[in-house]
């Protein structure tokens, strides 16, 4: 077993050695490059890895996800590109690590805020505007956070339609409210969040008790007003964040109290846009693909998820910041089955340009690997290595089973970061949980770890930081708490 | 929610109240009554509730239980009696609470050991023995643990056939050896434990690399030889108590490393027992259980299990010690899902009963509850309470959906036990993981578990302790870590 991680340990050292700049691999899967089929991303808010029925969770019922689990792929080790908001959205649309493209910040500034100045540039491109070069309609639907001033929303950003909100639901609180207070005991109308459809506000506040059912029928008329194109829809809920909300049909309904409702009726929305692809005789020409942006908010006690058997939460480097319940489901195309190998939201953008016969253009900087030869042809996943930032600083690297910790520091709380020299080392398909040291034993892994950090850093010089531009410092609202 | 929490409560009050001697409903099921179903109970050894693929395990892989959750039901709220060993298989054979039958003992012994001068008393019933009133072929294969001289071993309990063991596969050691270090780093020869065929011991030691695999065969063998009568297989494996080890098929296979190795012969195991019965047409007329006697061993770091999201593991009355990855298979039978229902080992025996047509004689003594109608006919479970003892003293109750401890002691270890008064309070179905206390915001809870604790401990006289018999208290290598 060892031998056989260390070869897979090398084997990774030299796919990226030889990749770090090019590192987006367009394998030929003949029967899907020139189809034009249609993608769904479903996109949680802060949902724990151990927050569904197939990764563990024992009170919260999610039959629509466990069904996408067992009719398509269920990933353990799958990542999102950052353990907060902002950046980990980037990451997805673009394909690229945060820190290439501002998107950001120092421990001050980890997400933006309704006082920022700063958003994703027209200089990026995103799985949106990639996919319209191939004539796809294309919907973003939900929460944005990539900038909310006029030229960073979505409709500057490949999407033709927007429905959602330009950041969290927990911003824009009425003056003197509390953060936590506000969110453990939430009224809609505490939080003055607005809800555009594409560039106009046309809510202020919006009901959030019905947001989750809006966006659900929202995608399903977007589907049908483009059944004629191959289409592309970002359902990036706002829930499970904080200040929770469900609708009525699921509120006081899970045995899993306020945060299994919200979870419920996320799992009965997937539901529904999977029937609804099916009535329409779309599911089998159509990628539906569920993540998260990050893991649960442990501060919010029992209204925060659960990282299931991994260690912490949103904000940590640790594994349950951001190693996400993720499914794949494509029915009669997909290669069902439970996929342990390494996969992140970075890969979503080369796999659906590849999927879509987009070719991709800014390879150079893409962070992302071609992931459909393990959806359709019983492949390996080409990735081996995760990069784990906290804000604009490299706190932890994974190389395949064995991840290093340089530096670590509680999600959110006053604890200060700690440094380790020697780096701390667990091997992750072991021990998931990060209990046990194996640094000592393992200096080849560290230094092979070590190398593969100074590639990387040495591979790219960081863009400056969007988070860090705000318009005022004065609003006492707009604390570093709310991301 | 809190309302209908408070009525559940309620009711289980009442239900207690009631049956407190006379808890076993023989509910009518009219289409399995008069029919004779086979049995086949799967009892792995220190198996963790996160152990599994569909409780949420990222690289443990395991395709044949994961088949039983989705064919059959998948329990995320079942318990094992007891969280140490011999309490535990007294528990689930008898359907009785350990301290009522003298298989519990104090802190010194929790479990029987190769010294040991007691065992299961012949006015105990067991299921095999239930069974055999109604012409049921018994076998017991794999680790006994009830009691090791003859007028102890299964023949004197019901079964008619017995290959196995007579107590944990860490015993025995040869002279000298350290419980811990041959236990981390395990050789076949260190172990001398015997290994039975009825009453004879056939090797000693035996090959313990291939008893998950001998136990399987025997099973199948015993099915063929049984197969014009109703059958009762009680397969309860050695593994994965440590010392670890699996076949050459198994070993080094996994991506978990040993232990997910021997998890997932066990797995195989579970689907050679489910195949056979396919191919020789017994699947539908046979009732396949799966369970674990109590929770990882945490002492052993990864070469022991993981408890989930869940607290603590084995020897602990938190829910890692206690709760169990469980399924219950029976195709076209049984009303298939995900089942949230609180359930216990020690409602096996009223549910085999029923299902077989056994009348239970000593209903007075039995703390089980029928399950058939929740396997058959989507009914609700009436189990509402969960007692968790340390060897003779009660830590905790579960009513509904709250648990109360009372006292807490690390599963293993030095930290000295806590007393709580009030006690702790938590909402296991909102709160799985032990982590917010809410005894002041619910002090009726209190005051209801606090009446049935002192019902409950007013029901029964403890039985003398069988535990605390030995022959000699002189060998090193008995020792109470070896449970």
């Amino acid at each position: 077993m060892k031998r056989f991680n260390l070869l897979l340990l090398l084997a990774g050292i030299f796919i990226f050695s030889s990749c770090t700049n090019t590192n987006t691999k367009e394998t030929e899967t003949k029967e899907t490059t020139h189809q034009q089929p249609n993608f769904i991303i479903i996109f949680a808010d802060d949902m724990g890895y151990g927050d569904t029925g197939s990764f563990g969770h024992p009170t919260i019922n999610t039959p629509n996800l466990d069904r996408m689990a067992e009719e398509g792929q269920k990933w353990t080790n799958f990542y999102a590109a950052s353990s907060v908001c902002t950046p980990s959205r980037a990451g997805l649309l673009t394909g690229c690590l945060p820190i290439r493209n501002g998107m950001s910040g120092d421990e001050s500034r980890r997400v933006l805020f309704p006082d920022s100045d700063g958003g994703l540039q027209q200089t990026e491109t995103t799985i949106a505007r990639a996919l319209k070069t191939k004539g796809y309609s294309t919907a973003c639907l939900g929460k944005w956070h990539l900038g909310h001033l006029p030229q960073y929303l979505p409709l500057n950003h490949g999407f033709d339609y927007f429905f959602g909100v330009p950041y969290s639901n927990d911003m824009d609180r009425i003056a003197g409210l509390d953060h936590q207070e506000s969110c453990f005991d939430p009224k809609v109308e505490y939080f003055q969040v607005p809800l555009y459809r594409n560039n106009e506000v046309i809510e202020k506040p919006f009901n959030q008790k019905n947001i989750t059912k809006r966006y659900t029928e929202e995608a399903i008329q977007f589907m049908d007003e483009n059944k004629d194109n191959p289409f592309f829809i970002y359902l990036a809920h706002s829930m499970p964040h904080v200040p929770l909300f469900a609708s009525e049909d699921f509120d006081g309904k899970s045995a899993r109290g306020t945060y299994g409702d919200v979870i419920e009726e996320i799992d009965w929305s997937a539901g529904q846009l999977m029937n609804a692809l099916k009535e329409r005789g779309l599911d089998e020409n159509t990628l539906v693909i569920f993540t998260s942006d990050n893991g649960p908010w442990l501060l919010f006690d029992e209204l925060g998820g659960s990282a299931g058997l991994l260690k912490e939460g949103k904000g940590s480097t640790y594994e349950g910041g951001m190693r996400e319940p993720s499914f794949f489901w494509w029915p009669s195309k997909i290669n069902q089955g439970v996929i342990m190998d390494i996969g992140s939201t970075l890969d979503l953008y080369p796999t659906i340009c590849n999927l879509a016969g987009v070719e991709i253009e800014n390879k150079d900087k893409i962070d992302g690997y071609d992931l459909s030869p393990v959806l359709l042809n019983e492949k390996r996943s080409e990735r081996n290595e995760i990069f784990y930032y906290r804000g604009d600083d490299i706190f932890a690297i994974r190389l395949g089973d064995y991840k290093a910790h340089f530096k670590t520091r509680a999600g959110y709380g006053d604890a200060k970061p700690q440094e380790y020299n020697p780096p701390l080392l667990y091997n992750l398909n072991v021990d998931p949980s990060e209990k046990y040291n194996i640094a000592a034993e393992h200096p080849e892994v560290l230094d092979a770890i070590m190398k593969l950090k100074e590639d990387h850093l040495n591979s790219f010089v960081p863009a400056e930081s969007q988070l860090m531009k705000r318009i005022s410092s004065d609003d006492e609202n707009y604390g570093d708490i709310s991301l």
